[in-house]
């Protein structure tokens, strides 16, 4: 149904690879866009990675992740901020469609100071992405991560972050993983429309192995993926649709033949 | 932080006693009220519950639980139609404050159809029930139980059902182990005042340990109960509080050791 020249393969669907095996794999596969998780780039340098997606040709779709904002001390708030301009240097050099946002969870914190630190951490990010060309996409996490991962949960409330910037500086993720389950989706992704910097599939696996590595395959699970990409699509949204795939099963399995698997159920299940 | 008083031992937290073994437990710990799960009423007979309960001096907060409209046939929604029938007499003759929904999940249905087949379930039991007295509390359950166990998943959702009949028939059953993420949590529980039924307490383990059964005492974990009360009594409910925790190793302990602990928290961390 999904076009495969709309596919980016989200690099931690396969997470044993490291960047130069993503991209080959990609380029072998026909994948056009590929994105990046900063450990990889890590590993791999910056310049490394950007010689190698631009020698392969491929489009990167997002730098995966900054954010991660609240904590108790004022010097570790510093910090995570100085952390999140390195990621936008990244960013720009690869140049990503966006720079995805995980805030961070509230797990020590009380809920509503969390929730500020997130903001105020964006409003210190957003000069310095924007002299640099990289837009922040806030991606709005299942709230079953809001203690340990983000207290960012609708998009109803990320919607309401960006609305303190222009449609060019700051945006959202939309992930079906994430999203599927709320009773407003369809207003919310309407009102995304002109803010939509990436869209996100897999699947919702029942009884969910696991919170964090129990995603399924597009295909194997509950939520109606084609039509949340309808809605997407119909709120102006063109650009590349990530797969992005936390399982052990995938992991522990062939990267390669699980990039193939990955292309056959996107273009049977998205 | 919580009176004694208000407290309600919802049967599910000390999952291997009976109803006569909890009512007894509740006597012997001075706890006022009791919350009945269907399963233990069958195993007793409903005529000694009634009794059991009635000599005891215990009021019922709520029966646990009607709902699980959604199926694909119409024959089985009809079948569940009528189990809530019977849900709606047990709650009669023990005089609930409310019958708990816990509305049922859309595996293998479509999401909006399973909202719809669960509209269609509440709108053919609310008359039943108006005649016997009994007051339906619809449960909004975390996100992360749309698949398995309720596609109603947010207070403003289940505020809407509630909306096509008065605030004597249909309210909401606020648990804070299922709410405490949202966003709009402050302005939805005020807007619930008049038909907040029932409110729950538990606590969220960082992390979580299981989907089901992975749910804290009080204190803990994430959840700010004590600022959830202060809202939810600021919005003018002042009945029982039910401590309601799925937990395996709760489940494996002593009974009367759990309640026990159960009480301390909840003067404590409620």
């Amino acid at each position: 149904m999904a076009d495969k020249a709309r596919l980016s393969l989200n690099q931690m669907t396969t997470a044993n690879w490291s960047v130069a095996q993503a991209v080959d794999g990609c380029v072998r596969h026909g994948v056009p866009a590929i994105a990046l998780w900063r450990h990889k780039i890590q590993d791999a340098g910056i310049d490394a990675c950007v010689r190698l997606t631009r020698d392969a040709g491929l489009h990167v779709s997002s730098v995966c992740r900054g954010g991660m904002f609240p904590a108790p001390a004022e010097q570790e708030r510093r910090k995570k901020i100085e952390d999140n301009l390195r990621a936008a240097d990244e960013a720009a050099a690869l140049g990503a469609d966006s720079l995805v946002m995980v805030v961070g969870g509230c797990a020590g914190i009380d809920l509503d100071d969390a929730r500020k630190m997130v903001a105020d951490g964006v409003a210190a990010l957003v000069p310095y992405a924007r002299e640099r060309g990289v837009r922040i996409g806030l991606e709005p996490l299942h709230p079953m991560y809001a203690a340990d991962r983000s207290v960012l949960n609708t998009i109803g409330q990320a919607l309401e972050m960006a609305s303190y910037y222009t449609a060019n500086e700051v945006g959202v993720i939309l992930d079906t993983f994430h999203i599927w389950w709320d009773p407003r989706v369809t207003e919310l992704i309407a009102q995304a429309a002109g803010r939509i910097y990436g869209f996100h599939v897999s699947d919702w696996l029942n009884p969910l192995p696991d919170v964090l590595l129990g995603r399924g395959l597009m295909g194997d699970g509950v939520i109606d993926n084609p039509g949340l990409r309808a809605l997407v699509e119909q709120a102006g949204y063109s650009g590349p649709i990530e797969v992005e795939i936390f399982n052990q099963a995938l992991w522990d399995a062939d990267p390669d033949a699980v990039l193939a698997q990955v292309i056959e159920r996107f273009e049977k299940f998205v």
